[in-house]
């Protein structure tokens, strides 16, 4: 096999180990919610002990790519490619611990009963999870324009985000003896807009792959 | 000059830009947190603004650092040096993302009279800029012993955390107005929470750099 396609191989190898770990935590997320949604707290343990996997699956794209970055020496765009394999499997990694994250408020929240329908959480977090695809799509196909498209969403979550909070803190003083569970509810509204971040990131990752610049699209 | 003290030199002058970063990340915190006590909005903004200089910071070390593994191919403890150079810079830009955050909760409280003295949300964050401290200190000595010393102070952290949301939460029925205020300072806390643990992370890596074995120091 010609260097140049052993090479390719490895990168291929690289991106699959990536998108395994993608669907761990695409899995995890929605577990999380799906945990808080349901008073399950038997599901919301799963997605804690289960983060594990996700970072060993981090540690092990990160020690691959570097070995791979001795043994071939690439240059430039292939240099650029190990980087950008690097930064979408932390910030994969980084939603995990988002999902963990919800997973921790449900088992706070428990019981308690929910003092209102979690319809609006769910809707924004089908947009962050819109996001995390289209970004791993972007990655893949190397598609600036997708990316991009990605990004604009952002601003739908922050949106979202402004608007839940501001609801959630309008309940206060109806429901006084549910302020914890308002207080959780706001983190998870704020972990929510993180996944969507780290997707932005990825979105500027998959640009600064194509066209070697960096721009900050989440601003 | 032989190929070992080339490769030293680079990996000092890699050490010092991450020092460099470091400072930058810590004067951000230390002044996100005096924008919030003094209500200082001027001065949250220019923590805003100054946080491209971190991410540039971030890049270029991630770019030397790659570019001095397809020159010199480092193996076994050379290569561990580089990948845990690259892990402390991500948590550092991390750091700095907090500051933001922080600053961005100060210029939502604006000057709104503070419902209480901010002396525990002080005294949380000395903790966790110690910690920053600690763990860069062992860093750059390599220094297992203050790793994992660092990192048992998360738990002090954890627990003012913990402490600082509850006694928030119990302020909101005598303060039905100052929600807003409320969730902001506890999305605080959750701030100085995670400075603390991407200092533990950066404890982790350490430990990982001496030993070879990578241990969860922050479960």
């Amino acid at each position: 096999m010609s260097t140049r396609s052993k090479f390719d191989n490895k990168l291929v190898h690289l991106k699959e180990k990536l998108l395994e770990m993608e669907g761990l935590a695409e899995q995890a997320i929605k577990n999380s919610l799906s945990a808080l949604v349901n008073q399950d707290s038997e599901k919301a343990n799963l997605v804690i002990h289960s983060d594990s996997q996700i970072n060993a699956l981090e540690h092990e794209i990160h020690d691959k790519a570097l070995l791979l970055i001795t043994r071939e020496s690439p240059v430039a765009r292939d240099l650029r490619s190990i980087n950008v394999a690097l930064k979408v499997s932390s910030e994969i990694e980084r939603m995990g611990d988002m999902a963990v994250n919800i997973a921790k408020a449900a088992i706070h929240i428990g019981n308690e009963m929910h003092i209102k329908e979690i319809v609006e959480l769910q809707k924004m977090m089908d947009t962050a999870l819109e996001m995390l695809s289209m970004s791993i799509k972007a990655y893949i196909s190397e598609d600036i324009l997708l990316a991009q498209k990605c990004a604009e969403k952002d601003d739908e979550v922050d949106k979202m985000f402004g608007y839940l909070v501001h609801e959630l803190i309008g309940l206060v003083p109806e429901n006084p003896n549910a302020t914890n569970q308002i207080i959780q509810l706001s983190f998870v509204c704020r972990f929510i807009e993180r996944i969507a971040d780290h997707s932005t990131n990825i979105s500027e990752n998959v640009i600064y792959l194509v066209t070697g610049k960096r721009y900050e699209l989440n601003t």
